[in-house]
């Protein structure tokens, strides 16, 4: 086994199965509980800015041939990711599922990725530890970092340590699966800028934002992967730099930002390693469809119930969002990153994000 | 200006304007002649293994208003182009498209994306002149690279030395926009995999298939982006290397290979930059389904129409091909990459492959 992670989330494995054993001993039906997880239990915590579970509770209990089976195969499940663990190995969600084909209990084989992923998630959430800590990778591959970052990365090949300007090509450094094989060793950055598209990434790059505003730049590509999001609360919190988030000016992109800051109802267990709820907000605003005059499209009837449910979203309960939204609503339009272009290639980097940042006091 | 090719571009830009203002002087109505871009105009080139244009072509003709326009904005768009490289700036394609918005004709703005993004496929046809000369980049991103492969890579940012394994993350190192700004060096690669899925590809790394076998593992991220392909291209043609694309075994994925190996109908004026006809498969094969006896879904109705018309297709016009789409017609299953897993992790490096392989004459 590798490290003490690998050793800790090995014995919650197996005291989780321990658990097992006790009720059998003490004659009880084995059961186990978890926090029940529907949207109805899921709240908004004020004091620590991000999503966490409630208090209501279900219970797997092996009274039922249907529990029982839930039961058999999250034992099969710890077995392996116990041996995985022993053996420093690691393999993808998709693999797991496949796997269970080679089980020699047919009832603990998996019906399909849904139900070995949800088990998956339940684990995390009973054991405490991660997934990445149980060496379970996703399919999904985190995005790139540009910027006066060094940093070491523990590979299966030995270390290594990489400059995200120097030692990279325009391309950047690719975020590994679990961000947190990585060392923050030594870094120049004033802010870290997360950005939601490539056009955009690649514009900031070419333009050079990162070497004159000693920024490092975070490839979001859309909704981010856990690893994204989990290198950037590390920057935050370890290095104690200002997150902004630099998206579309639509709904989705405010919840992408949302997921960022608060975390999301998926993966609610989760906040408090993937959620920097400090991170703010520099994406397009509706204003500055107004103030720039964008080239915008207009509101699908989705944007106006993604926009109408925000004004619900407990995320979103502020002066700021409730201005911006409304006034959305009310324009009726959107307006993408890039169409910044329409007021020259270097308006971004020359007026758009200077003016931003300095009445946001980052700069 | 940076290079030759920069220079080379944009002559063959201005000789395409210059022949607007050579057929004003004699008195004729300006026009461009394109190859005719439609379905029955491409051709599967025998002697050269790939997608090429017939001999009909379209005028483009400033007869009538419509005509004129497009003309305009292909006039607009070569300035901009051209302006592009003098100052060795580079856009992106929905850069362009927002950018037409501040051009002063407005007869010369883009109506949509899709008309700015056809009008610089009608120049890389005419001027011969790919996209990537041009310096106009794709939001799709290239993928990574890993194995035992130095290169150099000109950046913006100056020459940057990189060793696929000693010198990346286990991400590997991410391909940039245009990769003719690569240059391999060095290297100790006996062939090159291109993998379709995250997944397979991080369990070749996992195992150290590329350390093993001295294989460059090219991460393909399903139907690859024309940087990866170029890449492939080039590796085949400059270092001598065989290429195998291992892929699932479905008809989408044999579309992936055929992409790869043949090019696609979309970029078939790209066809001698970007296919790689020498490509070889190494994929799941129906065949594996039933020796491996691998974990299966059924085949979709739009699976059984895609496995019919590849029996049309000229590319997949050979025994192995027909013998394959037959067979998965008759046992109706399709498998996944990451299926192997059923027979353990280590069964893809350990016994698939290197079988494969060996049959192939690879290994």
């Amino acid at each position: 086994m590798s490290t003490d992670t690998d050793a800790d989330a090995r014995q919650q494995l197996i005291d989780l199965a321990a658990e097992f054993y006790d009720q059998f001993e003490r004659g009880d039906v084995p059961s186990m509980t978890l926090p029940t997880r529907t949207k109805s239990n899921i709240e908004y915590d004020e004091a620590s800015d991000v999503w966490v579970y409630g208090d209501r509770t279900s219970t797997r209990s092996a009274n039922s041939v249907r529990g029982a089976r839930k039961l058999l195969k999250a034992i099969y499940t710890i077995e392996f990711l116990a041996r995985q663990l022993d053996e420093d190995r690691s393999s993808t969600l998709r693999e797991l599922y496949y796997l269970s084909e080679s089980w020699d209990a047919e009832e603990a084989q998996f019906n399909g990725q849904d139900e070995s992923n949800k088990l998956v998630e339940d684990l995390e959430i009973v054991s405490e530890v991660k997934r990445e800590d149980f060496h379970m990778r996703p399919e999904e591959s985190g995005a790139t970092l540009i910027g006066p970052l060094e940093l070491i990365e523990q590979t299966r090949r030995g270390e290594r340590q990489i400059h995200c300007q120097q030692d990279v090509g325009e391309g950047g450094y690719q975020i590994p699966n679990n961000p947190d094989t990585i060392q923050f060793t030594d870094h120049d950055i004033d802010f870290v800028l997360c950005v939601e598209t490539g056009g955009m990434r690649d514009r900031l790059v070419e333009n050079g934002f990162d070497t004159e505003y000693n920024c490092l730049i975070v490839h979001l590509k859309g909704q981010p992967a856990r690893a994204t999001r989990r290198v950037t609360k590390r920057l935050h919190d370890e290095l104690d730099l200002p997150v902004l988030v630099f998206t579309d000016g639509d709904p989705w992109s405010y919840r992408i930002f949302g997921s960022v800051a608060y975390g999301s109802i998926k993966s609610a267990h989760l906040s408090k390693y993937l959620a920097t709820p400090e991170a703010r907000y520099v994406g397009i605003r509706p204003q500055d469809i107004v103030e720039y005059d964008l080239p915008t499209d207009p509101l699908a009837d989705s944007d106006v119930n993604a926009l109408e449910s925000e004004l619900e979203d407990p995320r979103f309960q502020d002066e700021f969002w409730t201005e911006q939204i409304e006034l959305q609503l009310d324009i009726d339009k959107k307006a993408e990153q890039q169409a910044l272009a329409a007021n020259g290639l270097d308006f971004v980097t020359d007026t758009y994000l200077p003016e931003r940042l300095t009445d946001m006091g980052v700069l």
